[in-house]
């Protein structure tokens, strides 16, 4: 690919800016017609430092309406410095429907230069590599176009780039230490850069530009994005297959095999409830100090008793270190993109704790139940939440995910109870008079969620539930259990 | 007030103990009011290090939920990596309807700590000081309640409870350089502190706690609290009176008076875009090198050509460094804070250019002539908006902004040119013509919007946009000017 990159041959000037000219009102004329059909295109620029990556997607964007595209240029965060997953930068950025997010280098070089300052170890690359892949993929069964260039330069001209740019003083401060280090190791970059693109090439392929010839490359980019806008329009927005699962599930009951009958006694409800936030506010200081983010996620029937059961376990815990989030019906700007977008925007810092209460399993709950997204959206939503999951403990995340049960009797009385209690009649409406009628659907579905979605990594644990202070306690223990764990052996 | 604090006397515990716990059900009764009469209120809790902000955080917490309320606490970065205004990490965090944010400290910590370690001048400081009580104004006067608390210990409590955090492992992480600085600076701080509350106090008051008795300080933060929220309950949400000006005002002529004739040969448009895009383009490098931020806000008439005219300017622009940032109607996650928080959170990184195409002046136009926003609040809107502009110019961004005019012959030849044009169809709405219908009550808000709010830090530009090429040329001459003024003489 690139170490037997033949340069294409010069060609006539006054053609090419008559191509560029014409590409270019195709671009233009495409535009409304990619808002219309609120189709999201992502453009991955990535290339060698002082390639013209910059120049050429100024070329590309320079006709267009600026309100329909965006260009983002991820920072390569030092890997001590880093707080949040390899994806975190990329995904955060993603585009909206109907619009162009230009990415003025990507994952592919915030990859390469972690592992090539060995900030990270070959397993950890190949686990970035792993979730690249997953990620494009995710993107395009989402129904956004990516399109993948790299600008190649040889070493011979890199050299004069960079020298040129370092003699001005106007542009010697965009001289990195980096770059100065990549030209360096021209031959490493360029081995490591090949061994990505062919790794991450299968489904999406890279398109390698000549970085020497700006003009030709200018057209070249232009007519591949304009060919991929056409066939995106014409084929409309791409819904991806459901495939088949890859993860080892561990073996979980049916909800109707679940024996609601545990309870415990007041006394040792306190007893045990006073040593286990003792020993989670401990933890927490643990937690912190060695960097170890930790996600809590709680799912459960209505009137479970979700709530109460989080503010057992926040209670201990040093408010400058958790969170949680109520995830309520999406916003508009959150339905214009990836359905995990509004997830991944609100990760943990490491060191944090975040307290999802309801959580991206809506996806095959209530979005499949009540049709909000396609039949293939929620098949295929099982194994990209698993690797989601498997992105979040690669970074080092705990991962619990709760399942709050209680059984139909228990929910019509504590429903009667909110129904007739002044203070309780707001935690009660409609929609859950309707969402209870649909008991065994929804029973079928999470059946389904909890076979399909339970992994060593981001086990489900089933909560029994109809006495609270049993469901509070055992979730407890299971959280301290776990961040025992994972502080044993971490720095 | 702390040089001379008396600590209150020790109380019964028990009595205490019942108070908590009465004022503890007070306040999970008053959240789900707080919810339905959509009361954001802010909780700022500013102390000592080693007071125990944390604790106190975690007392009033401790029963309510999780769902309702958030901390969050902003870090004091340094000057030299700060890239946005001083009150960004605040703004960015004020609360939505309904919930409350506890700050587990806040802008008079970050003040200080500032002005101390000499980061900023006392020019500065004097301004940030102002900026602080413009910004508690505008919260008050957006409807929000805001409790200030202080939580004092004198220098010998400090240094033991320090001592004790940095002799126990698991805690002296905790300890950061900045506490044991502020520690051997006892004085200097209670001093710097004292005057910053001095000078913070009148609007909206502050409350000095003691910290060495955690019962009663939680027992009182509890009761101010619940008293505050009680009586925002009683009178509804607060609504600003409309304040006298205090800013001097540029002079600037009505819309009827502009001369709306001037034109430009297209060969000359040419040569002169040409030659104001190349000197833009250097210019943006300078920006760049010398963190200078950047803010252009363009507003005008529909079809007035402000999406080409934005075009022309960004098209010079190294896409890393400049954002286009659309502004349509508010989100619902916007429209539950204060009404400037959506600008606060797009504001550009130092550094950086940031094209607003439409602004925060919706306020004192569409949410006037809409009704979207009481009298009272966009009458106040013009200073508020001045004050705002000012923080910005302070910070040292250059703020310029654009009126693109036209007369409404020329109105009405674009909206046809639009409906007879296929592929323009899409930029004309059914609004654009009820908008048009307004055009008198418009226009006579905006002669309003420039007569108030033109400063000499944050000046408005009339630009005849009739010739839309001539528009073009003025304000990328302006903008260059105001760029090369800001480059003189900053590093």
């Amino acid at each position: 690919m690139l170490k037997d990159f033949t340069p294409p041959k010069e060609e006539d000037k006054s053609n090419l800016k008559a191509e560029i000219k014409a590409l270019r009102e195709k671009l233009l004329a495409q535009q409304q017609l990619v808002r219309s059909s609120a189709l999201p295109v992502i453009v991955l620029v990535e290339g060698w430092a002082a390639a013209g990556k910059g120049s050429l997607i100024n070329e590309l964007i320079s006709e267009i309406d600026p309100r329909f595209y965006n260009v983002t240029s991820p920072a390569i965060v030092p890997q001590s410095e880093e707080r949040y997953p390899f994806l975190y930068p990329y995904a955060k950025a993603i585009p909206e429907n109907g619009k162009i997010m230009f990415y003025d280098s990507g994952w592919m070089d915030g990859a390469v230069y972690k592992f090539l300052r060995r900030e990270i170890t070959k397993k950890q690359y190949k686990e970035i590599i792993r979730s690249v892949n997953e990620f494009e993929r995710q993107l395009r069964d989402g129904g956004y176009l990516v399109l993948k260039l790299f600008l190649h330069i040889d070493s011979k001209e890199q050299k004069e780039r960079l020298a040129a740019l370092r003699d001005n003083h106007e542009t010697e401060w965009r001289v990195t230490e980096n770059d100065l280090w990549q030209h360096q190791e021209y031959n490493l970059f360029r081995d490591t850069y090949e061994e990505f693109m062919e790794e991450t090439g299968k489904l999406l392929p890279w398109h390698i530009l000549d970085g020497t010839r700006r003009r030709q490359s200018s057209r070249d980019a232009l007519r591949l994005l304009t060919d991929a806008i056409d066939e995106g329009l014409e084929k409309g927005r791409y819904v991806g297959k459901p495939f088949k699962e890859e993860f080892d599930l561990l073996t979980m009951p049916k909800l109707s095999e679940i024996d609601l009958s545990p309870v415990i006694e007041e006394k040792e409800y306190k007893k045990e409830l006073d040593r286990l936030q003792a020993r989670l506010g401990e933890l927490h200081n643990t937690i912190y100090r060695k960097k170890i983010p930790v996600i809590l996620c709680y799912e459960g029937w209505d009137a479970a008793g979700k709530g109460g059961n989080i503010r057992r376990v926040a209670r201990p815990l040093d408010p400058r270190g958790f969170d949680v989030i109520p995830i309520a019906s999406p916003e508009p700007h959150e339905l214009n993109r990836q359905y995990l977008w509004r997830f991944w925007t609100r990760l943990p810092r490491s060191g944090h704790i975040c307290i999802f209460d309801r959580t991206w399993y809506g996806r095959v709950m209530v979005e499949r139940l009540e049709g909000f997204c396609k039949e293939d959206d929620w098949k295929r939503a099982f194994n990209e939440i698993n690797e989601f999951e498997r992105q979040l403990t690669d970074w080092g995340a705990v991962v619990l995910k709760f399942w709050i049960q209680i059984d139909q009797d228990t929910q019509l009385a504590r429903f009667t109870d909110r129904q007739n209690t002044p203070e309780k009649q707001w935690k009660l409406t409609e929609e859950d008079w309707r969402n209870r009628e649909k008991w065994p659907q929804y029973e079928e579905a999470i059946n389904e969620m909890l076979q399909k979605t339970s992994t060593e990594n981001a086990p489900w644990f089933i909560i029994e539930s109809n006495d609270k202070k049993y469901a509070r306690i055992k979730t407890l223990k299971i959280i301290i259990k776990a961040l025992e764990k994972a502080c044993e052996g971490r720095l």
